[in-house]
């Protein structure tokens, strides 16, 4: 029986899953595939690492990732070491070399699909990237494999664990942003930098990956309107909830007859739907689809086994191909023929929460109502709970359908009255 | 380019999904897989419903499954009629073609795979049976292929469309058992004689399917305990609530170091877990592995669009690889060396929910809790919330952990009894 060798870059945290899962499971991993897989070349450039792995299991080790790529007798590479630079030109010289790559880098697969892909095709490789997005979730093999024959409608996903972790801390604990984002830290839920994952921008990374594969059409993360959690007080988790709704970062993805919306945002949703539910550093993804209709995946999101979980899936398929001789398939990802019509901001249609802050006396809410009113926003629900005349109070209103961009207007003119004494909280509905 | 021609057979509910999908989707999936399908041929027996087809599309129209079978020309046949005769029949015949087969067949598949899957594999052909399991949930590819490097330890899932409407319309509207099961009918969820799903049975074939591919061990659906939902009341339902639970139909798989439990029983589960969310027709698996995890696979479990959805992944699949000339993966379902070494129910440890109808006087409960003592099995919680002096009351008891054969001789006892006024209620609790 022909041996299928693999060399892994990169030994951190999911690297060291990556080893687990070769040590732990070959057994039941040969009797599931019958090919023998063998992680034969470790490299990591920390030589802390390097030791650690040593202590594991009888790897070739070494701290030259060239070492992985010219081996002659190594089929699949696994990229692990993150960031653009070096994991980029390692892919690029992997693929050269004829290697199947396989690798969990959302950033360098979002910002450099086109290169990575035509060159894999012209070097009739395989690139795997199903740990890309959503840790051990199946997204990417879901849409491109099990959904292949629908028309995806709507995605929203719940991709950044980091964020649904603190958002659920603070609806708990009634927490500030501030304390939230502190306990995360101190868990190691985000990191001592955590800007990548509070502004939105991983998610983003995540959903241009969904949206090649699920739209066939190449959005750059940066084209992606992004907010982040960062102003989300525990004042608004609380009104939303007592209006039914909970406060998620939703990574949106909503195709009509001949154009698409890519957004991320917090996002109100119903206390009642699945993706309310989804706590902690979880994450999930709901996808609608003409045929499947609605459906969710829901799962641990990151960590180091879970997402060991699915670079292996990924090698795994790999290997069998390669044991069977079998051609691999083309990275068919960009299939649609027509450019992307991302569409504008401004045009959403969508119902929106709104907190404002005005001081507490007749005729504000009057001509807060006219001002909207003049932009065609009609409201569906107002609540002023607290009573204190001549200070500042808060003030909730849910919107019908409404314009961003009238939207935009109508708040801009409203904070610059003299009875508001805070910017306008806008908040977006869905579902 | 080759054209990969596919026949049809069984233009029923289902068949007439996959035929809509190859109707108005057939330009997205061209762009996605770059392979050219037709559906070439479409058998029914049923003369209106070839008529049907007949205004659809340009089909070559049969009544004759053998038109298919026979064709040089097809090289995937979708069996789509149900049933072990002629189904069976006709699929073995076809792998004997060398004819790629796809089923949503569940009675089929789990009864026979030991013939269809040798047979197959002799023939070198694929046998697609997603759509078998969970309508549009890509269970078995994930089980398979997503996370084939995890043992799997625990699935739970709802299996069974009808049975978790009927149990939802109960919980929802308080209704008993008989009238949510008329409520099903009329809608169309439940068929005029109802007892496969409300039997469990249903479920169990769908669970010996996903124990064969998570566990490698090929169990009956007949040697699996299973305990449908006729007796389950909305006062139980009720009760449950009050306490935190649900009550689910759940199909249950635990694989112990050399040991798998499974069996299909209501059971009580947290009211805080996704699970317990799921509700009307819709289906859920939850899957937890050694490396993945705790993850759900929720959708749509069956109908005519979401499990064509399914039979189209398992169809592309095939058609990919028919396309490339790539040779088929044998059909490595059962791979366990081990025979499978099922618990006995007698020995299964586990909490339970008692209901037990008993003459409101001093000194009964005490005879109760101390026959349960006597059987080793000690009292988590109770409640009785009707005072009735002398006449018969329900009083609730939730257990710790005991053994199953105990509980059952403590409740052959207690029902003995001469102020127990009906059979005691014994329902199972997980998670």
């Amino acid at each position: 029986m022909k041996t299928i060798n693999v060399g892994l870059i990169g030994a951190g945290t999911i690297g060291k899953g990556v080893i687990e899962a070769f040590i732990e499971n070959q057994k039941s991993i040969f009797a599931k595939t019958g090919v023998d897989v063998v992680l034969k070349t470790v490299c990591d450039r920390d030589e802390n690492m390097r030791n650690e792995v040593r202590t594991l299991g009888d790897f070739h080790i070494t701290a030259d990732a060239y070492e992985v790529i010219n081996d002659e007798t190594i089929s699949i590479v696994i990229e692990l070491i993150g960031g653009i630079n070096p994991a980029k030109e390692l892919i690029l010289s992997a693929i050269k070399k004829k290697k199947h790559v396989v690798t969990a880098n959302k950033a360098l697969i979002s910002e450099n699909w086109k290169e990575i892909f035509s060159l894999a095709n012209q070097h009739k490789v395989a690139v795997g990237f199903e740990a890309s997005v959503g840790g051990g979730i199946p997204v990417i093999k879901t849409l491109r494999e099990s959904f292949v024959a629908n028309n995806i409608q709507v995605i929203y996903g719940i991709l950044n664990g980091t964020t649904n972790f603190i958002l659920t801390t603070m609806a708990e604990h009634g927490s500030s942003f501030e304390q939230a984002l502190l306990k995360a830290q101190k868990k190691g839920i985000a990191e001592s930098n955590p800007g990548l994952d509070i502004s939105g921008k991983d998610s983003a990374y995540k959903l241009s990956i969904l949206s090649m594969i699920s739209f066939g059409v190449a959005v750059s993360p940066d084209e992606i309107y992004t907010e982040g959690i960062e102003d989300i007080t525990p004042q608004d988790i609380k009104y939303a909830e007592k209006l039914g709704y909970s406060i998620k970062l939703l990574a949106i993805a909503k195709k009509n007859t001949d154009s698409l919306q890519l957004r991320v945002h917090p996002t109100l949703i119903s206390s009642g739907s699945l993706l309310a539910n989804v706590k902690g550093e979880d994450n999930a993804i709901f996808i609608k689809g003409d045929f499947v209709g609605e459906s969710l995946l829901y799962g641990k999101g990151a960590g180091r086994r879970p997402t060991a979980s699915s670079v292996m899936s990924d090698v795994l398929e790999i290997a069998e191909s390669v044991a069977c001789g079998c051609a691999i398939k083309p990275n068919k990802f960009v299939f649609s023929d027509e450019p992307a019509k991302i569409v504008n901001l401004g045009e959403l249609d969508i119902c929106y929460y709104l907190r404002f802050s005005v001081i507490d006396k007749p005729g504000v809410l009057a001509k807060i109502a006219s001002i909207l009113a003049e932009h065609n926003i009609s409201i569906s629900g107002m609540s002023q709970e607290e009573r204190k005349r001549g200070q500042s109070v808060p003030v909730i209103m849910l919107t019908h359908n409404a314009e961003e961009g009238e939207m935009r207007k109508a708040i801009n003119t409203i904070d610059q009255m003299e009875v508001v004494t805070s910017k306008t909280v806008v908040i977006r509905i869905e579902g």
